[in-house]
């Protein structure tokens, strides 16, 4: 009897553990879709681009787990910016927003900013062509 | 006089030509990027995000000109699908409007959408990781 409560008791422990085992994983390899909309004040528009585009280089082409930043502008109201991105993971989000490129854009364009509001999504189907990696403004 | 009138005449013509061409070749390279935002009727929206991920796979995947499709619905507002689009032309475009799985999504989802809006807009940096190409959702 002794070692049959010895037995069901490790299968407990190594249920819990199995369990929280995939839980952690999940979160670690939930990627984090997020959308950014953005108003620029119109006098400070182009300058902002400028920025937002050096920022998107380094952080994608340097940081691991940014794995794409895509920043447009609504052709009928150009002040209106919108971010589409793609972190690897929530943490790999926290370490992008201590990298030297994110701080020097986020200072360098807070007097840009009318408004800023950030959207958390869920992947519905995220579908890439192989070799879409950088289309850059044509101005 | 005759010959310089005829050389006069000749580099007006390649002139207009050669303008000619690099609209057309501009306007053949310039992506298209788009953004849908779709508001879903509650009762649809599990049947709507399976037709819309069948319809990303399917274009991105068989058609050259669909560079990525990336749909994702708001964590706080499930209802409010967002759509990133990048074609390789307008022609591109046109001709997804006429791919199979382009009219089969169309038709068989136009009941579940409520609200449909489509925002032209313009590049001013896409970042893409090489080798990020697909996430599915984790339903």
């Amino acid at each position: 009897m002794k070692s049959r409560t010895i037995i069901k008791f490790l299968f407990i422990c190594m249920t819990i553990a199995m369990a929280s085992l995939q839980k952690s994983t999940a979160q670690e390899s939930a990627k984090k879709v997020r959308i950014a909309k953005l108003e620029i004040y119109p006098e400070y528009l182009e300058a902002y681009k400028v920025a937002l585009a050096e920022h998107a280089v380094a952080a994608v082409r340097s940081e691991p787990g940014v794995l794409a930043l895509q920043a447009v502008y609504d052709k009928a109201h150009p002040t209106q910016v919108t971010v589409f991105e793609i972190y690897a993971s929530e943490k790999a989000y926290q370490a992008h927003l201590q990298a030297p490129h994110f701080l020097k854009y986020k200072n360098g364009t807070l007097k840009m900013v009318k408004t800023l509001e950030l959207i958390e999504t869920e992947p519905i189907a995220i579908e890439i062509k192989p070799g879409l990696t950088a289309i850059t403004s044509k101005k």
